[in-house]
């Protein structure tokens, strides 16, 4: 069931981030500082939006959105990581799938997916792709030498 | 002369930045906010980083720059604006050049610049172009229908 984030998804959140397997300490330690201003000031105020896919009392991945500064209608995906132990289950679709409706229902015409150009992202790039979206831009060197950035979007 | 901005440039910020003539209402309040956060936290913990053209006591002209979070060594070029009773007096380029030394000092490996493509921005690109920048990417209808995200980029 892929519902909005309440206080106590917090410490699988952080978890299933540290054992994704593809997120660095910096990314890790930035998900919680996002974490904590979504129980702060709710995602209306700080624009993050957490939405988790819950079985029972355990969290299988979950995915963060929001709408971008100084656009209309432009949704940025800031996050989404699935448990390793749930791979191939459909949760990373589920909740790509349900991003999207909330930004569609929020009059999002876009969702904006960034990611990392490098071969350990491929998989990442390949579920993208096979999700609708397009690679409309690159920059290179982005995140860091050898580390491009890729803008996957798909338009509403 | 350029110099890290103070508390008491903030109402002349503001009002450059509403009389510049490329900003809307709602750009002109994210200024005060990022203000307010460079005032209370600092430009290290906010990461916006303000400066001035002063001349005497009168402001020709503003910036905002900073790192961009998990990247190494990405500045992003946040605002430019100048006086408009001072354009033509190579303001915005000594502001920019002043911009681009700080990214460079602080390990910054390349500034980004997105700006608008709209013909009212025609100017601000050509600024851009003429200062050693390249259009790397462009995507189509992202500030909202018909006016499209322009990402400039100078490498060091």
């Amino acid at each position: 069931m892929i519902i909005t984030a309440t206080t106590a998804d917090g410490s699988q959140i952080r978890d299933i981030t540290a054992r994704a397997g593809v997120f660095n300490p910096e990314e890790v330690a930035c998900v919680g500082a996002l974490w904590e201003e979504y129980l702060a000031d709710g995602p209306e105020v700080c624009g993050y939006h957490f939405i988790v896919d819950r079985e029972g009392d355990r969290l299988r991945g979950w995915a963060c959105y929001g709408p971008r500064d100084l656009t209309s209608g432009v949704f940025d995906l800031y996050w989404i990581a699935v448990d390793p132990d749930c791979r191939r289950g459909g949760v990373g679709r589920g909740l790509l799938v349900a991003s999207e409706a909330a930004a569609r229902a929020a009059g999002g015409r876009m969702l904006v997916a960034e990611t990392s150009g490098t071969a350990h992202y491929e998989p990442t790039r390949q579920f993208y792709i096979g999700m609708g979206y397009t690679l409309e831009a690159s920059i290179r060197d982005f995140y860091r030498p050898g580390d491009d950035l890729a803008i996957f979007i798909k338009r509403f």
